[in-house]
């Protein structure tokens, strides 16, 4: 073997040193929380499939973005996941109606898509996914739009920071119709309304037509698609759009009742500009956004999609929420501490030697304490200097330091408290409570 | 869009519902655990890496059975990791010197090998790392030792269940030559040791004169690959075995005292048939074995690795530990509980409607609850039969049962003690405090 050049990570990956995933573990601490209080258990999936569990289900949006393979020899095509909502689906369709009802689960598994890399976008990311299985109802909506602001809150997020944006695939087909887009041209349009944000807009000028939209229907589009509004006070978006069927409605206004008796309006608005890019989308869906970024969260209700995997017919809501925007948005808001090591749990004690007897005793001392639970840090430095190694404790953010040397004799350690300077000798024999209260 | 057959998830695979999440998670906790209280800090990197991060420096074991792949038009090739070293390694020679000494660093990232699904082994499996950079001392290969072993400790295994089997390269290597390996065979019988318990006796004979050991060699070989001594007491291997050169004897036998300065001697023992299979290993080596199972985890020191990825001189020593062989060791030995939901947290409280006018406060009730953290759940049936409902609760193994109804109009729910039965009146709004005691 012979010396290299230096091999870099792949681009639009990352390598996590202690400190980006400090960061990372406290966003998903946060995610896990959130789901584990409101009653969620945690499930996982493969983290590639075969291929075709992408591509007979989802849009387009997510297939032309995969990374798929084959091995050499073999006979199958598999892709890493790009998303959870078809692994889901073949999971519950796999244990059909076994499940018990409702079904509430979230997963936080690592996603793979194989787009250009810019701010917000990498081609690999964590992503907080929530579902709720068995139950059509806005209650279900609302909840799993609850469970995501719990997770936001408990970041230290406010209403104003992030707003959850609502609308529902059936009222905007209405609305839609009612501005004269035909049937045959629905989906297309629905495409487009997707990604308006981020046309150009000459290009968006340009493919108006091709959804039969002439210049009237276009700036009708326009509007449409641009009209937010909060849920409460104000102007009733829903009201004052036309087009829009009871069914679609009397849901979208359950979800505002169910939202306001969890005191929860005051982060959500109106948004009938939002339909979600990928096909399997059936009534409410949301995004949830900071201004001038990319969405941090996603979902809505799929009712078909487990049976197209050969499960039970199954009403189906969820969202995913990514790490990557959402760490973006905490920085800006000032929601991570300068130094993110911060983040990570203190050491109950650091060891420090004063003597070469003490340096002798200090791997059981710190072997008896680990074993009784104690986190315990220990200075690698040959050095008997008391004072300079205090220094490298209180630097360890340790809760108190362990001072083994003279004392030894009489069986005792001197234990310091690193915030109040309080100082106790401490019988070895009774050291490990001592540490641990 | 029309109904397809059931997908399947890849061969060798897992799909983790619930319970096989729990299991997981109790695993991967108690590794987390013993890390951080031995003053690890986590790290993660990609997924994926670049193809000749692995086809340069890895042995023959692994680049046979790398999941690689490229993008369609794409140029680079890509390998799903098989093992944590070589992005350990590499991101190590990116921050070169500015790491402070010693660095301790864990991982619990997940692994894929292409190879066929047998028991213990799957194609995609969870391992967590821990490594220790930057100091080449014995202290520091019994270190990592002994944070295994915490880790297996506190999941409830044993002395005896387990045991740590201790070699040493360079030990290995005099006692070989001391049984008349000629240097230019040396590679062939590490790889040869490796592997000689998982061949057939019929194919070993065969593969002996390939090494240069004609009949009393092989046998020689044979006995020599065979024996294991504890560490105290009985036989001293490593008196008994000719060859050993006296720096690789004072390693392995500081290694020793280290281990017995935290009283882990017991669990250890002298095993020089252990090489392990990867190339980059220098100095001690070492598995922990369970009888009858594949290794549960195996490691060693690797001090020429991140220079050869382009980094500073580094020794280092760590090893990996995989989730799926201890899983059946622990089920093995009746340390998963028969339901592993069990092992997952309890909720705090389970809420209850007495009447309708209760179960129209139910969902403001849970928010608040769960925004003072509380985890919290609620019964999704339109039943109002307080006792199938508190049967429900208990089943839902949560502390106590909130039943909201009658009293509500005096601003009082009634809390009852599930395990107790104790019932108390409780104002709505001391519940919180009441619940989170």
């Amino acid at each position: 073997m012979s010396g290299v050049d230096k091999i870099q990570g792949p681009k639009g990956t990352r390598d996590f040193y202690p400190s980006d995933m400090a960061v990372r573990r406290h966003i998903e601490s946060a995610w896990r929380s959130a789901s584990i209080r409101h009653g969620y258990d945690e499930i996982d999936g493969p983290t590639f499939e075969h291929l075709n569990l992408y591509t007979i289900k989802s849009g387009e949006g997510i297939t032309n973005e995969l990374f798929s393979f084959r091995r050499a020899g073999g006979e199958n095509d598999y892709a890493l996941r790009p998303e959870f909502t078809p692994t889901l689906a073949r999971m519950v369709a796999a244990r059909g109606p076994s499940l018990s009802v409702p079904t509430r689960w979230f997963a936080v598994p690592n996603f793979f898509r194989a787009e250009r890399q810019q701010r917000g976008r990498l081609r690999e990311f964590y992503q907080w996914n929530v579902d709720m299985l068995g139950i059509d109802s806005p209650t279900a909506d609302a909840e799993v739009i609850s469970v995501a602001l719990l997770a936001l809150e408990s970041l230290g997020l406010r209403p104003g920071d992030v707003t959850v944006r609502i609308s529902h695939r059936g009222a905007v087909a209405g609305a839609l119709s009612a501005i004269g887009i035909a049937p045959e041209h629905m989906d297309a349009a629905f495409t487009l309304l997707d990604r308006k944000d981020k046309l150009p807009p000459a290009e968006f000028i340009q493919r108006a037509p091709a959804i039969g939209l002439d210049d009237k229907g276009r700036v009708a589009f326009e509007q449409f698609s641009g009209t937010r509004a909060p849920m409460t006070g104000g102007v009733d978006l829903l009201a004052k759009t036309a087009g829009i069927d009871a069914a679609s409605l009397g849901s979208l206004e359950a979800t505002r009742d169910a939202l306001r008796s969890c005191s929860l309006e005051e982060w959500c608005e109106w948004d009938l500009g939002i339909v979600r890019g990928l096909a399997y989308y059936t009534g409410v869906v949301f995004e949830i956004h900071a201004t001038g970024e990319r969405a941090v969260a996603g979902g809505g209700r799929y009712d078909r999609l487990v049976e197209l995997f050969g499960g039970p017919k199954t009403p189906a809501v969820g969202f995913g929420m990514g790490d990557v925007v959402l760490g973006l948005v905490l920085a800006d808001k000032g929601l991570l501490p300068k130094d993110p090591l911060e983040l990570l749990p203190r050491p109950d004690c650091f060891l420090i030697a004063a003597d070469d007897a003490g340096a002798m005793r200090i791997p059981s001392i710190a072997s008896t304490l680990r074993r009784s639970g104690a986190h315990v840090r220990t200075s690698s430095k040959s050095s008997r200097n008391v004072g300079k190694l205090l220094s490298d404790a209180a630097r360890s953010r340790a809760r108190m330091a362990v001072i083994v040397g003279a004392e030894l004799s009489d069986g005792l350690v001197t234990v310091k408290d690193l915030a109040s300077g309080a100082q106790h000798s401490v019988p070895l024999d009774e050291l490990s409570t001592f540490v641990r209260a």
